[in-house]
């Protein structure tokens, strides 16, 4: 088998871009062809690819738009703010695939808000909020997708299919997210300081967090249901992974059949949402791969339900679901590079 | 100042008897009698006390009722269950402070259900639930003290208060908790192994909880509120402390300085609860203490509220309060060898 | 390609045999046949198999030699003694690789003193140590291998290279080993609760672990060089991973150019050693692989050195390695399953 | 008893002053009356500090040596660096306690080599080292202290007694420490952040790390004893700790009994010293405390020693050390605030 496309990666020196050339790399389709970063242009690769002799002689480079000529599909790992700077410039021939964030909401005054800074303007309306599994027909003929935020596909994942389904009340939902340190970025800062993260654990932005309107609309835009939750995120001293918790009441009795004949219905086709009616997840489960557990527990006598998902926050978080994405986008198989 | 008060540790090779040991040898009028454990006995002491000269020639004994006829104070630090089949054998001419949980559900079907053994009886209608700032009367006039769980001391401080003053509904309520380890207890468990546990997150009795009756009593008990919660317990990959994050609707719009005023009413006298308008609880700053540090956040223009309480679960959610139980009930300082 | 070799591992549920277990599942000619395990023979798989479609019916089996009959590969992932105890029931027709230690040690004596049971005698004669970088054309021929321990391999691969070329003394040499806690085992144990062995650090075995005649025998075969050293594990709050510092002084005035090129011949045709003259080696660059990573610095002006090397305890240090020599001895490619 | 001794911290915002702050807030003779800080002047207090009425109105200043004037002990918490710019202003009246290392080495060239700057001339041969164990009376009439360095403390201690007692060789020492995350100081570093510092390892400064003159002087400067030896640090993730493992050679065949002996002599009349004739040091331990554990094996049938040593950095290491030398210096119980 030739590997005849090419993929070029910018912000390739953040954990979310090193995490796509890890799995490029093993991808049987996909050349990696550039490495575009800012502070760390012209640096060699460091970590494990300095040991590894085929990586020896790779080095990032300072990005310019006339460099992606040839890449067949690039991947946008920056922060938000920087990734909507660049896009325009971008040629949409090839296939574009957004990590940012800048690109996931469509209504301005909604990204000022919670972004903090002004919107990328009509670009946005033309991403196809990139999560396969509620999005795959629309992700395949697009050129331009916006890769989900990591908390945003942990809370989507099992809630939209007892919401589709009506199982469970749209409104009073409680969302409880814990992740891991990487999805802060890679970067020098005093609160990650590692003294400063383990051993407690600090929710943070309480009702404010910009995932907040993006589960939102994508609920709604998954399930035609307008819900109203509280999403409350915590940071706790783990690498990689988050654990969401969800609490939710019924619509009329539940029974845990029709929880599992739910998500069965929406997710046994599909490759990376795996489901179990008894066992708990957890989140070591996942990490390093491009999966969703979710599990579920329905409690006091049938009237609320407590839904429970891990992801990687790197993986199905980020850069997995990213190339996930290309795959279907390119009519690759969609679990290539990933299982 | 000379030690006059004899205490004793029952269940004292555990990790709350060792905290009662450190907090009790800087207490200025304690002086520790016995340490009993029950596989430990006939053992030295070990971790640090075995390097502290005074300690050398200490040795875990095997618990006998007899033994403990000159302690004026007597902790038990046992498990459930093990705790109950010994009280009933023991004067209660002492002061006797149980941390096992099992006298802190008077309904025996309660006790039943959620711990799956036989309920102790008659004698847990004696039992004083020591939660200080809540009963502080009540355990000064107390011989037999059963301290608050963990998890149920960093969840009803923070609700108590709004809900005692008509803030909060009192239906509709959902708990999230993260506990250190060492809540687990020092065992050898193969789902307690560094192994197992590091770097991973797990939701576990969700909806079932023995804390969950004890949480609803004590609301009650100490609001007049009937509540209804959902309760859900994770465990994280640190070896101290719990968070405790707690969504409310409000009972009419909220502004938070009415939030404020109420936890200030209530709390500003108490050395060991601490609450901030604006600061976000970390468990780092109460780790090794006997504080409940607690926050709250305002959100959805009044509607709801967010409330964050932390503690150390050795210190406040155990060994901490016991002493502080033990100090109230025998006209010492509250906060003598605490602070 | 079809999978035709049929391969068994026996102590499937431990570390060890997960790990041959999720590595042989992505090989591409092996088929696993049976997993059989003691105390969990009778279980499903738990962990992230559980939730994976293709391993749901699986289950560890009580081991009975007879249900090997098919297997062309067996993996013995059991505790020291345990397979002494089966090892001589096993037809050795099949490759048998063996990981718990048992077959290290050819000298009775030694194995008695630095494992404290009985030696399993003459056997242990016919075992090929598995070292594939300084033993690989023996490994080709075998039937039956026995793998190096997890600290061996780490001392082993720096030291040897530089021994073997006459550029250190072979006396007072200095081994300090940090392990990671899976390197303990899957076991119930106090010792290893994460209470215990989270934030902090301790030493053990010093002076007396079993690796270290295996060390030196090792040393001897592959160099000729009769060594003396000193080693001391310890025991550090990570999941997997060994670390491994080396002093020696140099048999002349060392330079690093003279290190380097020694390092280079024994390694560069290898696969899984990876050596660098100035980046220092991280744990975490060789997590989850089969590498040893390899640096050094000369000091002293030329008088010692300081070697430091790196590997996942659980894959070149354990299920790595063994599938490594599974591929030697089959005629697969080397890094088959391993990259 | 009235709090009469006044005290300021510079470099309050640092983690060795806030260590400072915590044993100097309990200490029955100090008032702390000035924290200084640079890019934290103006700002509270954060952490545990907010939340703790008493200290709710305090504020890091900005430093000017006339805020000092009625200050009787002076502790610098600085880098390395900007504690030499500062001390040349300060009154020598005062009691003056430097933790910053740039007193500790007289040689000038010996300072600019390993320190990497100007060295602070001759002040630095008017400061006593103090390390209380091995200098206690220079101490008790010093103006001016040089606090001994973290690695350094916990390798001096351990050795010492040894060298002194002419068990060991002086030569052909070898070292090896890991050292917990807050050893590197407060500050936003990418290397610090939690991700790159979690379930890793990493050896540095390998040969040339600053504590190695000042390990070579001190031991020469306590025991007469020219020494060699090899030192290798490594960042392990922990927060808090130092772990030293020590090999040497005999000096002529050892048994234990003299070991101890010599360790008896040397430390058991000092409070912060605590040794061991069996059991293993382990971090944990001496975290949050003043005490340096130290354990020892004699191996090789008595031809060479494995001493192993544990202080918390923060602690011994850094600001417990220092108010131990400030008690000495003024007169106060030497364990006054630090047991």
């Amino acid at each position: 088998m030739t590997k005849t496309h090419t993929v070029s990666i910018i912000g390739a020196s953040g954990y979310a871009g090193a995490e796509l050339l890890r799995i490029l790399s093993r991808h049987r389709h996909c050349t990696v062809r550039g490495l575009y970063a800012g502070s760390s242009a012209g640096q060699s690769l460091t970590g494990a690819y300095q040991w590894q002799k085929e990586y020896a002689g790779l080095q990032y480079e300072e990005f310019e738009p006339s460099k992606l000529a040839d890449s067949e599909a690039v991947f946008l790992a920056l922060p938000p703010g920087e990734a909507a700077q660049i896009i325009p410039s971008l040629s949409h021939d090839q296939l574009l695939i957004d990590l940012s964030g800048d690109l996931r909401l469509t209504d301005s005054s909604e990204y000022e808000t919670y972004y903090g800074r002004q919107h990328a303007g009509a670009l946005t309306s033309k991403a196809i909020y990139g999560l396969p599994e509620w999005n795959r027909s629309s992700i395949g003929s697009s050129r331009l997708i916006s890769n989900p935020g990591c908390y945003a596909t942990s809370a989507i994942l099992p809630l939209a299919p007892l919401l589709a389904d009506g199982l469970i009340e749209p409104d009073g939902i409680v969302i409880n997210s814990m992740s891991g340190v990487s999805g802060a970025g890679r970067k020098a800062a005093l609160e990650l300081n590692f003294t400063e993260v383990n051993e407690t654990v600090k929710a943070y932005r309480v009702g404010d967090h910009q995932h907040i309107p993006e589960i939102r609309n994508a609920l709604e835009s998954a399930t035609g249901k307008k819900t109203s939750f509280v999403f409350v995120p915590h940071l706790i001293p783990i690498t990689r992974g988050i654990y969401t918790t969800i609490t939710a009441s019924a619509a009329s009795m539940l029974d845990p059949a029709k929880v599992a004949e739910s998500l069965g219905k929406h997710y046994d086709d599909d490759v990376f949402v795996r489901w179990h009616a008894s066992a708990v997840p957890e989140i070591r489960n996942v990490v390093h791969t491009n999966f969703c557990d979710i599990g579920f527990r329905v409690i006091d006598g049938g009237k609320k339900i407590v839904l429970m998902s891990v992801i990687d926050n790197l993986g199905k978080g980020a850069a997995g679901q990213a190339v996930q994405n290309m795959n279907i986008a390119c009519g690759f198989e969609e679990g290539e590079g990933l299982l």
